[in-house]
């Protein structure tokens, strides 16, 4: 049992190559970063939310803006939950993050296509397809949020 | 003298048109907002000079990744400060913002295409040429800086 529960450690060590290659100064520095974007990944969400809902007038040239943003946003805090110290000290990151790191990197990917998906339906003035990609988007957020974050 | 004020005043706020139409709740919500992009802002560029000092080893995609995060990020703070109260509670951020404010918008325009070019010399091989891009880079930072930033 102890065996198995090490191999599993291995495996979510070494299944994160690409992304292992970071400099963070530690621990701390890590998740002030991962918690900076995520804050600027919830307010360009919820901006969105609000034009599509009618809270605020709908723009599409925002929307964009919005949109471009979240390609850009949606593909930083993962290599901030890489770094030695980086799972400690922080609320809501769950223990589950480290230990199916190979899950949650798989939905960090498809967190980051959906952001793209997104941007392209922002590119026309279908907000049936901008509803669409932006529920999908939004089903990828609370995806990970479900398993990973404790709030 | 108070009428030129007052005129100085009415130009910072009219000339600021294409961000005005943005949505944060309060300027609280603002400040927090700059401060994030600001924060993934230094850590990039901190990133990168390290590589280039040789501080941390030279690893190109690496600096890809880094400078293509700042094209995005180098977009995001300016909207935030126009938002009502957002020029108020923030330690840092110097009364100039809103009176010279065409000059800043200007400044914040260069800053990003400064981003822009550093991503596309991070795409070729010439450190020489990244080098370049990363000093042209680093001289908006501080050229905003020196008239907008007390510290």
């Amino acid at each position: 049992m102890k065996k198995l529960f090490i191999g599993s450690l291995l495996i979510a060590i070494t299944s994160v190559p690409a992304i292992a290659a970071s400099a963070f100064s530690d621990g701390k520095d890590a998740i002030e970063y991962r918690q900076n974007a995520f804050q600027l990944i919830r307010h360009n969400t919820g901006d969105i939310g609000d034009m599509l809902q009618g809270k605020v007038k709908f723009d599409q040239a925002r929307l964009q803006r919005r949109a471009d943003a979240l390609v850009g946003l949606s593909t930083l805090p993962w290599e901030a939950f890489t770094v030695a110290g980086a799972n400690q000290a922080s609320g809501d990151a769950k223990a589950e993050i480290w230990t199916d790191s190979a899950d949650f990197q798989t939905k960090s990917e498809k967190f980051a296509a959906a952001a793209k998906a997104l941007q392209a339906a922002a590119q026309t003035a279908d907000q049936a397809k901008i509803k669409a990609a932006f529920m999908d988007f939004r089903g990828n957020c609370k995806a990970c949020h479900d398993k990973y974050k404790a709030d």
